[in-house]
Parts: C-alpha cells; sequence; structure tokens
C-alpha cells in the first residue's frame, strides 16, 4: 500500500501536507473548539488558557491563510468579529478524531505495552 | 463534540499524544514503508534518500521506544535485522490514510480556494 501521492519523498506528498497542519498543539486546540461552533477571540483566549494572545493570533491568521478557519466581521457596535471553520477546516475533523480514538486506545496514562 | 478526553489543555490530550507521533517527516516515510512489509535498515536508507544514517536510526529507535516498530534480529550469518510494525503501528494505517486523502483533496499543487 502507497501512502504518498506517486511523487516519492517531495513535500509534495499529501500525507505530509496534512501533518503540517494538524501537528501544532495549539492549533489542534483551536480547531477543537471550533468545531463546537464560531467563537470570539477572547472566547478562544479564555478557552485557551496558558496561550498567548500573540500566539493566538498567530495561529489564527495561519488558519485563515490555509483556509481551513475563515474570520467573519459582523457590522455592529463595537464590530464582532468570529472565527469559524471554513469546509476545509470541518473537513479535517474526522481525521482529528480518529487520532482522538487512538490516542485513547493506544496512548493511554496507564501505557499498556502492545502486543509485538 | 469534544476532541480532549476531559483533561482540558494538558500534554494527556489523545489527540496531541497522537500527533507527536504522526507529525515528524521521516517518521510517517518511515511508517508508510512499513505498511508494506518489514524492512532491513539498508533498504529503509535506499528508499528514503536523503536521510542519513544517524537520522533513521533515531526516528527507528524513537518508533521502538514508542512501541510503534519492532526491531528483529534473526540468527543468521551475518545476523539479519530488520524492523516491522507493531500492532500499534498497524493501528496508526487509517490515520495516515485519512490525512492522505485530506491531502489529496484540500492540498493539491494547484490549490483550490475553500469555500468559505
Amino acid at each position: 500500500m502507497m501512502i504518498s501521492d506517486g511523487t516519492g519523498l517531495s513535500d509534495e506528498c499529501p500525507v505530509l501536507a496534512t501533518a503540517r497542519i494538524v501537528s501544532g498543539k495549539w492549533t489542534l486546540l483551536v480547531l477543537r473548539d471550533l468545531v463546537d461552533g464560531p467563537r470570539r477571540f477572547g472566547e478562544l483566549e479564555r478557552s485557551l488558557s496558558g496561550i498567548s494572545p500573540r500566539t493566538l493570533s498567530c495561529r489564527l491568521r495561519a488558519l485563515e491563510e490555509e483556509h481551513v478557519v475563515a474570520r467573519q466581521v459582523y457590522a455592529e457596535a463595537p464590530p464582532r468579529v468570529e472565527y469559524r471553520l471554513t469546509d476545509k477546516g470541518e473537513a479535517l475533523i474526522p481525521i482529528i478524531e480518529a487520532m482522538r480514538a487512538y490516542g485513547d486506545a493506544w496512548l493511554a496514562r496507564a501505557r499498556i505495552p502492545a502486543t509485538v
């Protein structure tokens, strides 16, 4: 079975391209929060306790550039800004869920030795 | 939907724990090769053109410590050493396949803008 797209070891490999999106700790936690619906900056900041505003805005900007997250500005006073998953972001959810299932099954705190 | 195991932002989150395994470029490429069956060190080295012996043995050791890869020594002359996926390693395949499908669909080289 091949998991490459036939381009061998190049960075164009779709597995590696996806790994770049789903590998960062804060990125994954931002995506997790947005799975439940749109969030304002301050809501994310409170939920991700320990994240600095600078790191959060940096991660959100990177996800926007990847078209995984969309930033929506509502013309209210004061203006309301919300972040939400795009279709491309929603499509990541099954991967994140599979990672969770794997972690639950194989990486539990009381580590069970694998059958070798 | 929660993708954490209820421990909040701690490093015990199963998603983050899995992300640590499937995020490295060489690690993913080693796993890809082993999906097709056991491999000797030299076979992996030739297949992963560009990897240094030091990096390859470091990645293999890390995967062994995670019980994702098993090292098998056959009592031949000269001794034959093979690396293969454990059950815990095989269980990663659906995740890697899902990442490949996502990459093919959403991260193609001629980037198609996401529907936002």
